[in-house]
């Protein structure tokens, strides 16, 4: 049994939606943000950096999506939701994980958690205004890379449900995700996924 | 043959530790960063961000630390680089690379990078500001994860060689690496290694 740490509209619905495609034995645990539970000295002992999403295995507790997506695919191989033992596709995917979370997630994170990286009222302005523009930028270069009916072409993988994650955050960052048509039927081909639609529905009951 | 796409200082050393580790068959390109040529059209084709490091294979170019840690562990088996086939094991090298390229290298990137999330000088003044404290609550954490002489413990691993590239940052950062004892002593422990010196008299040398 695993247990996933999770907030609804957090980058933890990628790991989610993982979890579903895998039909894994899974739990969810809901952070509340607005409890500032993350911080709690319970939660701190799951993921000692505060963040979700946290996953608790028999093993202990892992953390970071692009290590847990991976953990998921690794270990649901009848899945198939990553290309484990093609080093090559495997660094694609671990590439395109990697770009959404160290440029892309921290993009969009300049806007609701901008007091991480300075601490005058001004200076957290001018990080959120810029936002739109760098969120516009790092889509345009996914926009440019996207090739098939996902990420890695034809074959589905855990980084589908990662980039499906971030593109329901442009319309937050003032960005319309119509500026990128591929973007767009990547996430409409991703909202008819039983497993997706199983995630979102199971997030909005937490 | 691979080529990587390094410059001097940069989180490219983590990846040629890596080659240098693995014994692979490997070249050096600099990319001049004094002359802007990361922005270059030449290297935008090998990787659309214009950021190092970028692994030219036989297959392609391949982007993202992280990434291409895993990728020269997983085609140089012999080296032991890394836990491929133990999910738990391979989990936690993999939380580590993301925590770096997420949080501790992106805190880093506030000070010489900040124009890249703000505009105004007095925003970019205030972020830069910010770097020796998000540096300092990083490293903290991490010394407080550190229980071996290697970051998996007692198995060396990609990881120690991204580790011990930022650590080299601490310095520029205005953070006094003697504060965390145990990462200095990784510090040192790697500086000893033979791949390391390798790797470092051949940046010295580009
Ligand atoms: N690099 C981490 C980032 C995790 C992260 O930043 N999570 C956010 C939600 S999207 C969070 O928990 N924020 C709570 C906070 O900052 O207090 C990952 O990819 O898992
Ligand atoms: N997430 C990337 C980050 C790469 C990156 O930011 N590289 C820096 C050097 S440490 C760079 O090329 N900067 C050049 C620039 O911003 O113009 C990785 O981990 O490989």
């Amino acid at each position: 049994m695993l247990t996933l740490f999770t907030a609804p509209g957090t980058c933890a619905l990628a790991t989610h939606i993982a979890l579903a495609e895998a039909s894994a034995d899974y739990a969810l645990r809901r952070v509340k943000f607005a409890e500032n539970e993350q911080r709690s000295p319970e939660y701190l002992t799951i993921n000692p950096l505060g963040r979700v999403p946290a996953l608790v295995t028999p093993d202990g507790a892992l953390t970071e999506t692009p290590a847990l997506l991976v953990f998921v695919a690794q270990t649901h191989p009848t899945a198939r939701l990553a290309p484990l033992s093609d080093p090559v596709a495997f660094a694609k995917l671990q590439s395109f994980n990697s770009y959404l979370a160290s440029t892309v997630h921290v993009a969009h994170a300049h806007r609701p958690r901008a007091s991480r990286w300075a601490d005058d009222a001004a200076a957290i302005e001018a990080m959120r205004a810029k936002v739109p523009e760098t969120m516009t930028a790092a889509f345009t270069l996914i926009e440019n890379a996207l090739e098939g009916p996902w990420v890695l072409g034809e074959q589905y993988s855990v980084s589908d449900g990662y980039l499906f994650t971030l593109t329901r955050w442009l319309a937050s960052d003032s960005v319309d995700v119509e500026n990128f048509p591929k973007v767009k039927a990547h996430h409409d081909r991703m909202a008819e996924r039983p497993a997706v639609k199983r995630a979102l529905a199971e997030e909005a009951a937490l």
